[in-house]
């Protein structure tokens, strides 16, 4: 049972009345608790969280040492304003993220969420042009089947069909798209990787060349693309072949990685396994293990060099930038992770996780492709593993697994329209960094019976 | 001395390196704790904060009953992802907040900050007319000399002239701009209230046929002009007749009550004051007293009902929706405010306050305007009080007299551009809901004792 103390005395179990979910005609289920790895819902089901709802919860659920630190944050000081202020929780915390990175990476700028982080990249783009002489290089360029945040400029730069459709009319024109680098659905039978890889950097020169290159400010990425696509890796060299278009035409590259980041594939950042750095890289979630809500912009010197060109100050403040408590929240999991070496076991669990959940599901006839890095892996369903066909929406493939996995106790993240924002399935698998053998050994069963029961059923 | 715990030792106090600031040319305060109304910086300098950073703390520094509240949410669950679940921490700041508003107002949908609630808003207004047969109705109306966030959407929404700047070249071409409702600055002498109020009406109904009445989806504005105009309250009578035009051609009304609302102005929503009621409202700030990033979009019946006829969910997910911690600090923040009744000191105390500072300051020569609602004041500062001639922006009058006052003891909050963006000085007094007479007078007296010094030294 959750601790009771008198405080909790506020709150009522009564019904949702009042408070908007995320569909308007079923209600969620309810939460008592959490603790390690496992929610405790009031109905007393117990559920092993495979995914840490979005890839979120990143060193388990109510740790001792990360609630010790918050509470003495609490007792500290919770808000200030950044106009004047700043508190030993938002210095400490930058240092010890980017500390590792000194000469790489200059500065980074914290705010709640990742969207909030992704407007603030595409904002600090346009405005190291604006600063450095180039005004008019205001147009971005993203790729299909992306997504990189829910405010207005990101879904902007988002290719999320489904998360677009009612608001196409207030989208901002300012965004271009280019092909996903998707080398399980669309590189030719004949075609080696190096040929793929070329085929995509040539098509992003082609672009930035029919917009203008003296428009061009950024090419937006997600090192590992996330819930869209199902924890899509690029291909070898694409993220190397990309950064050099973007040098030959001055257009910044801008690296999301809110869900992909943070320590999730075994490297604190995702590019680090790609052979290049970003001008500006932008990563959430994991890295305060939904502790608080925090993100980061973090941009190199180059960066900081232009803006000190101009105003000498990024413009863009938020009250909630750098909050002490949520800035507190990830110093406390930055330091979980180094003093428990937890990168070391996202790599060797995520071996282990790749390696049984390929071989529990060898036998299946619809997952079609398992991929991704780290703790960080999607399951992509197909109607015909030679076609690469997927399901028709209606069967809902994605939720159903996710549903019936659930069922027996263990949640993954859904998926859906993984191929063109309308079609396709996919799961998404990302445990807690201090995961456990034996936890994966029930995630992966849970996944593969639930799987195979879905298969027999068709 | 702030409390000192075993987990404060994971914080250095060494100079900030890498956390990117608001200024880049310029070091802030290090805060080492705060109790109440009080910061207790680290260079020993003690400050009784008179306006909660952006009109964000309502309810004091590290309050005992919150701090409270939220150990105990630190222990039972600190995040969840609201596809699946809920809390009842999100569900009982729901039923607190809008159980007073039972039939007027039907839901709330939580994020975390003042941007991604009027993103949120946006966005509800254009799915609402999608889902109800009318998804030409993309367009917005909005007010000159407003704020309405940072984020791409709500910074297109907003007219503030230097964060708009750089970023001109991808903010939304969906909105469109009427006059701001500025007796002070915009009445002429010859008119009656009543006149200047069927003036700017008149002006937002020919916008809204000038563009097309089925295309506008929304009317934007705040209650009560925060931080871009220094707390203009708007004439008597103005929201009644802008709600007719607004009925008449079908087009929503959004009041974004981020600074305004949640208790602010003696009454939890300050559109109560006005005699109309929103399709939509935003709130945020003093909603969570900054004890968490918390900020609600709110919707009418009405709204709910239009999307129950379409996909029956507000297409708008976000990681940290309904977070926990913040919903908690949410719940505990109303519960003070109601147990404690602070909103009948909040009135009170905002009449005291205005009193003593119209008092204190009728000789200054530079005072022009002092304006607000219960505990939220702004005094406006021109260079004749007769003409209104607003200060050369170089001398930064603002700024100094918050600065002066600051260097006495006492947070205030600083504007420029109050006029038109570029032109206009004011200072924002916004002191906790619970502060007493008097720590109002030692921010009057201080306040008025920088605005003579200022004076003399011109």
């Amino acid at each position: 049972m959750a601790p009771v103390s008198e405080s909790s005395g506020d709150m009522t179990s009564e019904t949702s009345r009042y408070s908007m979910h995320r569909s308007l005609a079923s209600e969620p289920h309810m939460v008592d608790h959490a603790k390690g790895s496992y929610l405790y819902l009031s109905s007393g089901k117990k559920i092993l969280d495979g995914c840490g709802g979005a890839a979120v919860v990143s060193v388990g659920h109510a740790d001792d040492g990360i609630v010790a630190a918050l509470k003495d944050q609490l007792e500290t000081v919770h808000y200030v304003h950044t106009l004047d202020y700043t508190t030993r929780a938002a210095e400490a915390v930058a240092n010890q993220m980017l500390k590792p990175y000194k000469g790489t990476l200059a500065k980074a700028y914290f705010v709640n969420s990742g969207s909030e982080a992704n407007e603030a990249a595409m904002k600090m783009a346009v405005q190291y042009f604006y600063e450095t002489g180039k005004p008019q290089k205001t147009e971005f360029i993203s790729r299909l089947q992306s997504y990189h945040g829910n405010c207005l400029g990101g879904l902007s730069l988002s290719s999320h069909v489904s998360r677009r459709a009612p608001f196409e009319g207030v989208l901002s024109d300012h965004v271009h798209f280019v092909s996903p680098a998707n080398e399980y659905r669309y590189k030719a039978e004949d075609q080696t990787t190096a040929q793929y890889v070329e085929q995509l950097a040539n098509e992003l020169e082609n672009k930035i060349l029919e917009i203008g290159q003296n428009k061009i400010a950024a090419f937006v990425a997600e090192t590992i693309v996330g819930a869209t696509s199902g924890c899509m890796t690029a291909p070898a060299g694409y993220f190397k072949a990309i950064r050099a278009v973007c040098e030959k035409y001055d257009v910044l590259l801008i690296l999301d990685e809110i869900m992909c980041g943070s320590g999730r594939t075994g490297t604190f950042f995702a590019w680090e396994q790609e052979d290049v750095v970003p001008d500006i890289v932008t990563c959430g979630k994991a890295l305060s293990g939904g502790y608080g809500p925090l993100s980061a912009c973090i941009c190199t010197p180059k960066i900081i060099e232009g803006l000190e060109m101009g105003s000498k100050a990024f413009n863009n403040g938020h009250t909630y930038q750098a909050f002490p408590l949520s800035c507190r929240a990830g110093l406390a999991v930055l330091k979980k992770v180094e003093e428990e070496n937890l990168l070391k076991n996202v790599k060797s669990k995520g071996q282990y996780l790749s390696s049984e959940l390929k071989k529990a599901l060898k036998d299946s006839k619809i997952v079609g492709n398992i991929r991704g890095r780290g703790l960080f892996w999607g399951i992509e369903f197909v109607s015909d593993i030679s076609t690469k066909s997927p399901f028709d929406p209606l069967l809902k493939v994605g939720p159903t697994i996710q549903s019936m996995a659930w069922q027996s106790g263990v949640a993954v993240y859904p998926g859906t329209g993984t191929v063109d924002g309308k079609f396709g399935d996919h799961i998404l698998i990302s445990p807690m960094f201090n995961v456990t053998e034996e936890e994966i050994d029930i995630i992966v069963s849970a996944v593969s019976k639930s799987v195979y029961e879905f298969e027999n059923s068709l």
